[in-house]
């Protein structure tokens, strides 16, 4: 009997401690997914391209890595999650990927943000009016235009158009907690709040040497939301002032050097245009704001059916949002880049230095297919150094804004075509590298392709002729 | 009796097993409590400013978070802890913060730092020996100076006066580990040691050339602690050539563009200056040492009882030390920052979009405060885009050293008074922010504080008059 | 009955339960033990230098610390351990060392880096090719030059003896990922592979204009390894055309400014020189694109028994390759470094500050000793403000070349010898700091050695002379 209860009581207990167990065995399977998922597509693929990095991770972000942190009728912003894996986190992760869609006539709420924020605009127009040091800008703003806010402008701004979307894509580059951002809100009530609301009563009236009722009437009585419509009336007397060069609403004293104003990306001299595609940048020799950033914007139109030549950035790395079209991008990943934590852990086990020694023989040198379908609204990130590549659709252009992260001194490298840096191997190198016979088979495949840095795709091909004609 | 024994065996291995399992459970609790305490306040407030960060954490740091770095009858040196909260490591991670005081005639020992200084004399007067580019400098220091050491100059000093202590606080900009630092002894003993101890006999006896016992006890046999008193006389000839322009000491040839020297930040001119206080600042363009470290230094002095317009940076943070006085800080900070972690690890979890956007959407827009009392010592770090203010008590000034970390480009914009930025918003803003009901209103509240940045505080509004005088 | 089989239920569950809760506490155990391993040596070490860290870690790194990417009959490349030790990686943990070391006449196959590489010759002569910025230069470098390859260019060189090895000493620092790099071969087969075998069929078809079975011979079915042996002929015609100012290759229109070419360490004017060494120096104002990267590269060539004085950098941290010769470094580490962490996680703990300020107070000013034996291929890393010396073995020369890293404005400070900044300590400030008494001995002592930077070292002292001869 004692036994009995006895047994009963360690039971109970007995199930506690495995509850408490299995707890811990839990997470730390989750975790060991999370890591596994994070290295995903890394490890089976050896083969040339037959499978590929399923979904493109982690350069790749679809739709479902948006989060909403704003959404009304009239319009809704998102936010890409933080670039957090460890082969990103280095070199974008300080940095933010939004998405603005406001409806025809939305006006937003007058906000400021602890970050800067590079923005391009996709589609429709809009005025845009900037608060800072001490005086007020309104500008003018329509689809294709690149423009830099600093950090801490308080801006308000309206879709200007009475049936079409304004939609704006933006990086944000947060200036107090790196790769995290806040809005602040002056004005508002249910939500968003306004920041004046974290002050007390005392302060709220002494700052503003006003009844707190009133104060609060003004600044956190407001029903309105973070997007909302205006009257066409109202759209037109807030665009009045607007311009081009942001000399509009009566300020002044601001030097040709602090100027911020939108440029038009496509109203650039193109960098490369053909037949299959052109490029448009505006980089820090343009604009003082991007040279600070260390950032350039480009955005490349790919005509349907053809390609970007795979290519690579020489510092720089690329954080490219699809504005257009759909397609594929494919980019050749060192395959020791996700092994190498693992073999470097192992290292420090008890491993032969033998065994150790040649296993990295075998794995160090392969390259893993990162590979997505891609579409309108995709995010693809391209590190320095890696070979990639854009296809369009057949469908309709694509059309990719590239935001470049740490641009000065950056050389983009092409790697087929026309201007291949692979034209520069000398006599000598190619006989060496490709051997006597193989010399005039490499001289032939590399001046194959006549066309630079936008090329007829692969569907294309047949029809663009060339030594491919006989297939 | 078999079943019995088995049983007890089975007790005790099971009381091992629950220890085990509840140890890592305690783990667990004990991460999860630091965790929330690190996050404290920023849940259960939401109503406006009635409950509120419990001492402002992680933004405010009181006496308790210094510790004793070295204390001896005669003076003592105290560091704060580090900067290591997530929402603070990005942005002043990398440096610390001490405070040296030394009683009259104190005598601080030769030795260099592994970090930049930036201090400010906050009370006193002293001798401040500087060796540095195989040179030596001497300056006489005094209330109010700031003075930038660069890292691994070797620093001795004195407390010039006979009766009052000199009291300095500094920032520290580590150069070797990110946000920790170290202090290097030639001459030691018992305490500090000498870093000469660390050297074998032989190499010392080498390198000086000399006997390894002289050596010994020349540099490792003094008994004097880091902080002990001289006599006047001997004050009298350290400081005889003490100089303000640092060309003492018989030395020469440094170029204008090096040159360190004390700057006596009370002497600039004030930057805004009334009845309700003033504040000066030294930048950049004064002294090339706080360019490189993209700093800025400022004090803010509140009369009693008075206030600084809420206020916020667009790029620096600032490290703000009470150097007199007492009162009280309130900042606003996005309710997001600290659900947003927690949002994002659940994002990754299960829930389902919907719901997920709907509470996101509830949430992302509101503000807590933070707020805490303040007095001589505490630190309050304020992130770039946070609303902030500091009221004055009622017993005396309140004076704010603030070190602007991050301050190329900086400005600071006032949300209050007769600068504020709010006044920028044009009539047809206003029209759609507050109605055409609110917008006299709202023009009567942005402009009923004619003060601009120190302004009549919550407990002087009904003497200093305005609009509340009817309350 | 049912008791028995009850318990039995309850044995197996518990082993279950058991094991699950020693997993955890394993895992526990290893990562406690791991930490301790970082941390070995700091704390036992008490007395002077009688027992130091052993193997002079983490501050240095012997032949096993290395890690071999590639090895073939003809040469090997081999990349040292990341600086992951929390005392390194703020200041280090972005850079990689890796040694290259070329058969005669081997070849190395082209490819590009995503990381600079700054390289110094160690030994031997080759021809180096870079391809960047759409052209091709040449380069004849040899033994004692260093040169800068941005990141991104495609290289392809040789050892151009036809017996000697040709081996390279090189510090990278990676553009994508900081702390990691990979190597990018467009042609390859087995091992390495081509990049392009990542792309998909149809990509390389249009991409190439040219049949897939052809851009696959070409590309990716070459039989070389990364490393190979060309023929005497072969090397010929490669270096035919090379250069050291990089005017080879038929190339132009590159200004001065962005210049690459070998500069001869051996051949800059010496900074120091005496009989018991000499240091070289090559800065960023020689080098552009060492001043982009904030580095200097210098050499020491201690002679055999000398030593380097005691000294430490004011700003920069150095990364020290042993290319010549053995011996063996000292450095004095604040004892503080490794026990902080630990006393800052117990500060949180409810340990009674009075208790702490004693231990603290203790604790804090003590210095440990690193030490370790040195030779051909050793790391060392001296960081910022730590006092450090290198003493010759002596068989023969000791040469340490020196990456310093953050540079700008840094300062050496030699702590005995003719130039000790002690010297500059002024008459009342020895009083005070060595007594009325012990002022003779500090003057004697300190100005006892007069040999300058290289000394002659222990074993030497005796037949040196010097204050030591009675000995």
């Amino acid at each position: 009997m004692k036994t009995v209860a006895r047994s009963s009581l360690l039971a109970l207990a007995l199930v506690l401690s495995l509850c408490l167990s299995l707890a811990f065995a839990w997470r730390d399977v989750e975790e060991e997914v999370g890591w596994r998922r994070g290295q995903e597509g890394g490890r089976e693929e050896w083969g040339k391209g037959q499978s590929s990095s399923e979904g493109g991770r982690p350069y790749h972000f679809g739709e479902e890595s948006f989060r909403e942190w704003a959404r009304t009728r009239h319009g809704h912003f998102k936010v890409l999650e933080r670039f957090d894996d460890e082969l990103l986190r280095g070199s974008v992760g300080d940095y933010r990927v939004a998405c603005l869609d406001a409806a025809p006539r939305a006006f937003l709420q007058p906000s400021h943000y602890d970050a800067d924020e590079i923005f391009y605009v996709k589609e429709g127009e809009g005025v845009l009016v900037v608060l800072r040091k001490g005086r007020r800008e309104s500008f003018c703003v329509r689809e294709g235009d690149v423009m830099v806010i600093p950090a801490g402008s308080i801006v308000y701004s309206a879709n200007t158009h009475r049936s079409k979307w304004l939609r704006v894509v933006m990086l944000l580059n947060p200036v107090a907690t790196p790769g995290s951002f806040e809005e602040f809100f002056p004005v508002g009530g249910e939500g968003p709040n306004s920041f004046f609301s974290a002050f007390s009563d005392q302060v709220l009236q002494a700052a503003f040497n006003s009844r707190r009722e009133e104060v609060e009437k003004v600044f956190e009585g407001q029903r309105k939301r973070e997007i909302w419509q205006a009257s066409e009336e109202q759209i037109r007397e807030l665009s009045r002032s607007c311009s081009r060069g942001g000399r509009g609403g009566g300020s002044s004293g601001s030097s040709k050097e602090e100027e911020i104003k939108p440029r038009s990306l496509p109203s650039q001299k193109p960098l490369y245009s053909n037949k299959h595609g052109r490029m448009h940048m505006i980089t820090g020799d343009e604009c003082r704001h991007l040279r600070d950033l260390d950032m350039e914007v480009g955005i490349a139109n790919i005509t349907r059916g053809s390609m970007l030549a795979p290519r690579y950035t020489t510092r720089a790395t690329k954080i490219a949002v699809v504005v257009e079209g759909s397609g594929y991008f494919e980019m050749a990943c060192p395959h020791k880049t996700d092994s190498s934590r693992r073999a470097e852990r192992q290292e420090r086990s008890e491993h032969s230095r033998e065994e150790e020694g040649e296993q990295q023989q075998k794995k160090s040198r392969g390259y893993r297919q990162v590979r997505a379908q891609i579409k309108e609204g995709s995010v693809i990130v391209l590190p320095a150094g890696h070979p990639a590549t854009f296809v369009a659709g057949n469908e309709g252009n694509l059309a990719v804004i590239c935001f470049g992260v740490g641009s000065s001194n950056d050389e983009e490298v092409f790697l087929t075509g026309g201007n291949s840096l692979l034209k520069q191997l000398d006599a000598p190198a190619k006989t060496l590298v490709f051997g006597e016979q193989g010399r005039e088979a490499a001289d032939r495949v590399i001046g194959a392709q006549t066309e630079s840095v936008f090329l007829a795709g692969p569907q294309q091909q047949q029809r663009g002729g060339g030594s491919v004609s006989d297939m």
